[in-house]
This record gives structure tokens, C-alpha cells and sequence, in this order.
């Protein structure tokens, strides 16, 4: 169906892109500098965890049971750490491993163990010709980032409201023995927040992989991360995978990131059991073990499941208002014109934005100019290549209310005026 | 020489075999249960380090110049903790990462690198056939588990109490391109206690490797570990690299692994500019960025370099009457013996002992006996291969100086008795 902008005939046109270009010169005066372009957590959520920093002191006992938490060992984490993890994983805690900060860089450690040394006592990536992971998009350019970094190609599969294509995802994992791999977010997912739906879980939990070192890369980064007190409900992977005797097919990742503060939180694998004795003999080579003491003080802070859960609400008083504005700012400026749709999702850290085709770049510049910093044009395809020129992921976390709204001002002009321009260059 | 027990004729050696095996027997009645193993600080160590939970607080200003420590960013680390591990390490801020809490995980990530990926955009190792690391022996053992587990060739070279022998080094470095790295521990190695000579660190950074590729591992893990208020010194490499001009030769790391936390410290790398770009590039890829809040808490808690040294003069009031306990008790026990000999460090955290010829294992394996564990024989070489089975690594921080000076007592029994065994067994 024709836009506004496409009905309108030239003369019409002509004028409304004169109208919207002077609104941009007066915007473009004011000498803004705003940013929407990054998924963290503003100041006012990583306060909230603050308090944290008051629990462990001088006095503090700093052992976990038997474990000191102050000294070497306990290589998959504290225990208290790691039932914290598998509470919220819905699995058992010898399944899962606590380390580090960064559940990218646990996914990154999965991808170049398998690459260089092989996933089981398999043959290495790396000796196995040109190998490839699935990557639904749009998609986590930093996901893509780490398959491409290893020289691994990676292949688009077009997201749905209820997951990947699963048609496509099962064609390829099963008849492409050189598909190794494929990038998740399953809940709220990056950008749409989508939610994989039951089916689609069970789908992948019932896959029979060419590859006998396929695994999926099941990045839970925003399992608690609802906006509302009812959240959307993901099917526990291992439960689907308990049925299809499928176990050894996933890694799951989550973290604490944007629970307590990010680059200081708790990252967190769990696997099966076969699994974890692959993980646990390569991090026996090429870590001591991981850092307590900032183990011993999340779970001092944060106690247990429900304990996270009450935390998140408070992240969410926090979140909901900016995202709401996205949602009345953009059905207020592009409800009626038809040239663009987005999502509004109920947890998560990003709205995805579809706007005319070929538009994306041209927005994502203008926006830039006028002084609003966006997520680059292309970065949540592989190879920063979206074949519609036309996702933009909105990050509406970290800006101030005040600030945010401004930003969607000067968003909401530059996606009406490029639109309109890409009408005018069509007549 | 022979040693006394050689000198003994046979039935004065059957009698001291009988009188020592009498004594063996009256341990093992003891039932006794100590540890002389573990390269770990005492809990009277890590305690000296518990103020530093106090310092930040939920009224702390969580940045740090213009960094948020609470939030991503800042992939290199924080700026004052970069300033502070430069300073230790007597280079340019620009040229050091802080990243994690194991200095171990940043040399694996390194030779992983390298390995998957290539350094500075060379050939990836695993692309190169059949590689070899060089590894002065004694040694560290996790550093040869390293390159042990990407099926890296690891080769002894003969270690003297001025480094690695440096005319083998040489030789196997400029003659052999499949030589791609040493691993290094120049200061208080790792068991002897030795710290290379100027000319040893001379000849390193001199070196023409006939691999490009090839790249010296210095962990100078133990930089401020001195016993005495006089240190032993070592000379800066990277000065000394300045003066060859070879400054990509060397990757250096060290850690507060020893200061504050074992497991929680703060792991650092510093390199040349040609390093630290292609060790970034990979970083950026793979991993968001550092922990920072612990980064800023040991900041505040060690200020600079000169704060590090007063905070390692209290570990070394802690750990210099342990070192000497071994000396004295070795001495007094085996000091006329002539069976073996052994280092007096004045720093580090080991020391390296040297028994009769085949007599290691057996030694070890009557201390565990005797209920006393441990290094096991072996472990100081590659491959755990030790051509002579005559070196241990005794490890003499963790215990108490009562369970030391017990465990002592019977390792020095454990010493006679296999060596007059020895003794007998050759007549």
C-alpha cells in the first residue's frame, strides 16, 4: 500500500519536503548532542545497585561453604553463585559455570575452543574448510562480530515475531554438515524483543544437525529483563531438550549485566553434561578460576531468583517510561503516514524500527547530523549488510527521559523527511 | 661427590635405612594432613587485603576521570588503573590493558590469538605445521599446559641462576621459524626463585627471531614479590627492547593476583604499539570490556606503585619467616647430607629442590604417605617429564609456619630415606 508521501502528488510533495527540511534546519541550530545508539543501562539503574557495594567490608566472612572466596579455586564459581545461576537458568547447578563478566566473551571463548581445538574431541573448525553459523535478522551485531572475527560465515535467517524462520533454520542445521552454529536471543530478543514461541523452542530443541558439532548459542541476556510485572514466557530449553534427547545441542549464556552494573556482573554457561566436561577440561588450561569476590557479593545482594526478579522491577520503573515514549512518539509522528512499523516489545533493551526500503542509511546520517547519535544503519545484519537498507535499532535505555524525547523529535523528522525524499525521487 | 649415604657401607646403609623407615613409620602413625602444594598466599595474606572492601561504598563516586566504572565502555581498562600498572611495570599507559583477573587467561588469550588467528595478521599458527614454544625448566606448569593444549610443541631449555641458558635460546629462536614463543618468568621464577641477570634480559631483547611471528611471554608475575626490603632487580625489558629496537618481540604480563585477591585482582598486558593494536582489534571483538568496579576498588585501595610496594613489604612480613623456616630446616636436615641442594629466594612464592638423581617421585609419593602433599614430581617440566626425576617444587605460603614446619620435617625424612634407599639399591 502507497504512504502518505506516495499519495501526495508532485507539487504536494515537493512542498512537504520543503516544510520537513526547514523543521531539520531548525533543529539541526539547536546543536544537539544526544545518543540512542547504545543498549546500557542509564545512571539511574546502575544506581540501584549501588547497595551492593555496602555488603561485603572488612568484616565480611568471605567464605561460600567450604570455599574461600578471597583466594584460588572453585574453577566453575562459587557455589552460591552458581545456584543463584541455575535457579534463574532453570537447571541444575553442576550444569552450569560461573565466570567472568562478559557472557559474550564466554560465547566468544565456546566459538574459538571449537574453532581451534574442537567441540568434544571433534575435528577443529578450523580444519573442517568454510565453515558457517546462522544468524537471524536482524539480529546482535556483536554475535556476528565474533563468528566473523574466526573467519566463519555467517548466514542471514529472517526473524519472526515468534523466533527465526524455523523452516529455513531446520533445512539448513539438517542437510549442511558445514553449519555449526547459530546465534539466539530467544527472549526479547536484540532488536524486536521478540520472544521465541513454545513451538520454536521445541523446533530447535528437536533438530538433528548434519554437523555432529552443531551447537546453538542460546543467548538468554534478557531473561529477566521484563518491563512489566507480567513478562513474556520463554520455554526453558533444556526442558524441550530433556524430551528430544537432544541435550548436547545447546549452549546457554546469561549474565548479570544489566541486573547490577555492566562490565561488572556475573556471566554464566550452562550446558549438559557432556558438555560441561568439554568446557570444564578447556577452562582448566587456560584460566585459574574465576573472581569471587564479586560472585560472593551479587549473590549477597541479589539472594536468589525471586531476589533478582524484585531487583528487575525496579530496573523496570525505570524502563517503562522511556519505552512507552518510543511508542507515543512514533505512533504520534508516523502512526497515520504508513512508511514505517516498529516493535513494542515487553522487556529487553531495544525496539526495532522498519522504516521505507532504502531508508535506513540516509535516516541513520541525517539523524547524526542534527546531532542524535543511532545504532549504524546495517549493524544488526551480518556483515552490516541489511539487504532493505531499512532496520534501525532504537536504544532508548540510557538518555534521560528529557533527552530521549528530544532524540525521537529529531528521529521522527528524519525518518518523514528521508521518506518523503525517497517519494519525490520515485515520481 | 658421593653423598654421605654412598659413603656408608652396606650395612651401615641397611641400618639407616631401617632407623629412618622406623621414623617413617612413627609419621604415619600421626595421621597427618598438610599441604606444602599450593602457589597461594596465606589466609594472613589475603586478610591484609580486606580493607579494600570497605573503600567503596554505595556513597562512592563510581568514575573515574570521564569513565563510569558502573557501565561498558572502556574496553583497555580504567584509565587510573592503566596509570597504576603502567607505573609497576615501568611503561606508557597507552601500552598496557587491565583486563580481568587472571594475568594466566590473558597469556592464553594471546597464544589462542595467535594460534586461531595469527599475530598481527600473520598466518595463524595452527595454519604453520607442527610449532614449538620454548619453556625454561624447571618451569611453570600452567604455562606449559598452555601451549600444551593447542598441541604446541613444548621444549626444555635448561634453566641457571641467571635465566634461561641464553646460547640455547639463541641458537633454537634465530635458527628455527616453528620456535614461535618463550614463556618467561624473569623475576623470582617459578620454582627457583631466580631473577635474570641484566645480560640475560640483554640478550632477549636482542634477539632476531627467525620467525616473525615469534613472541617472548615475560610473566613478571612475581614484579613486587620481594622478601627482603632489598629486592632482587630486574631490568625493564621494554627499556631494553628501546635500545635493540625490537619492541614487538615482547608481550609482558602481571597481576594483583599476589596483592590483594588470588583469583580477584587485576590482570594486566602491556606491548608495543603494533602489539597493542592487533591485541586490541581481537579484545574488540571479543569481550564487551573490563570489570571496573573492582579496577577503581584497588585503585583506591593501592594508589600507585609506591602503595603497592608498602602493601608487599606486610606480605613479605607475612611470607619471609616461611622461606626461612625451609631454609632452616632443610639446612639442618640435610645441609651435611650432600644428597641435595635447593634455592633461598628472596622472592616469589617457591622454592626449587633438587634430590638425587631418580628420586623425586619416590620422595613425593612417601611425603603423600606420610600424609604431606606435594607439587607433583614432574609438574615443573614439560610434559611433566623430568630427565632427571630430581626436582620439586616446594610451595611453603599457604600453610602455617607450625603445619610447615611439620610438613618440613617430614619431607626432609622423606629426602633421607629414598636417598639412602638410592644409596643401597647401588651397592
Amino acid at each position: 500500500m502507497a504512504n502518505a508521501y506516495q499519495q501526495m502528488d508532485r507539487a504536494e510533495l515537493e512542498a512537504e519536503v520543503a516544510r520537513l527540511e526547514a523543521q531539520a534546519d531548525d533543529l539541526r541550530a539547536l546543536g544537539l548532542k544526544l545518543d540512542m545508539a547504545r543498549g546500557k543501562p542509564s545512571p539511574e539503574q546502575t544506581a540501584l545497585s549501588k547497595p551492593m557495594l555496602d555488603l561485603l567490608t572488612s568484616e565480611t566472612d568471605l567464605t561460600d561453604g567450604a570455599i574461600a572466596a578471597d583466594n584460588y579455586f572453585a574453577p566453575d564459581g562459587l557455589p552460591s553463585a552458581r545456584a543463584l545461576a541455575a535457579e534463574l537458568l532453570g537447571v541444575d547447578a553442576k550444569n552450569v559455570i560461573v565466570n567472568g563478566s562478559s557472557s559474550l566473551n564466554l560465547m566468544h571463548d565456546l566459538v574459538a575452543h571449537a574453532y581451534a581445538l574442537g567441540v568434544c574431541g571433534g575435528e577443529p573448525w578450523c580444519r573442517q574448510g568454510a565453515i558457517k553459523f546462522l544468524c537471524p535478522a536482524p539480529g546482535y551485531d556483536r554475535h556476528f562480530t565474533v563468528t566473523d572475527h574466526y573467519g566463519i560465515e555467517n548466514v542471514p535467517v529472517p526473524m519472526t515475531p515468534d523466533g527465526p524462520d524455523m523452516d529455513l533454520v531446520q533445512d539448513l542445521v539438517e542437510n549442511d554438515p558445514q553449519v555449526k552454529g547459530i546465534w539466539c536471543v530467544p527472549k526479547y530478543s536484540n532488536p524486536q524483543g521478540y520472544t521465541y514461541s513454545d513451538e520454536t523452542v521445541r523446533r530447535f530443541a528437536a533438530l538433528k544437525p548434519a554437523a555432529p558439532d552443531f551447537r546453538i548459542f542460546w543467548d538468554n541476556a534478557y531473561i529477566v529483563h521484563d518491563l512489566y510485572d507480567e513478562g513474556d514466557e520463554l520455554l526453558n530449553i533444556f526442558d524441550a531438550l530433556a524430551e528430544t534427547g537432544n541435550d548436547d545441542l545447546v549452549y546457554e549464556f546469561a549474565s548479570t549485566a544489566k541486573v547490577t552494573f555492566p562490565g561488572s556482573g556475573m556471566a554464566f554457561v550452562a550446558a549438559s553434561d557432556a558438555n560441561m566436561a568439554d568446557i570444564r577440561a578447556h577452562f582448566a588450561a587456560v584460566r585459574v578460576c574465576p573472581e569471587k569476590i564479586s560472585q560472593l557479593a551479587h549473590v549477597a545482594f541479589l539472594h536468589d531468583a525471586a531476589g533478582v526478579r524484585a531487583h528487575m522491577r525496579k530496573h523496570a520503573q525505570v524502563l517503562r517510561p522511556r519505552f512507552q515514549l518510543v511508542e507515543e512518539r512514533l505512533a504520534a509522528g508516523l502512526g497515520e503516514l504508513g512508511v514505517a512499523t516498529w516493535t513494542n516489545p515487553r522487556g529487553g533493551y531495544f525496539v526495532s524500527f522498519e522504516g521505507p526500503e532504502g531508508s535506513a542509511k540516509a535516516i541513520v546520517s541525517l539523524a547524526k547530523e542534527l546531532g542524535v547519535t543511532m545504532t549504524g544503519a546495517g549493524a544488526t545484519w551480518p556483515y552490516k549488510q541489511d539487504p532493505h537498507d531499512s532496520n534501525i535499532r532504537i536504544a532508548p535505555t540510557f538518555p534521560s527521559l528529557e533527552d530521549l524525547g528530544a532524540a525521537l523529535d529529531v528521529f521522527v523528522l528524519c525518518v518523514k523527511l528521508v521518506s518523503a525524499r525517497l517519494a519525490l525521487a520515485e515520481k
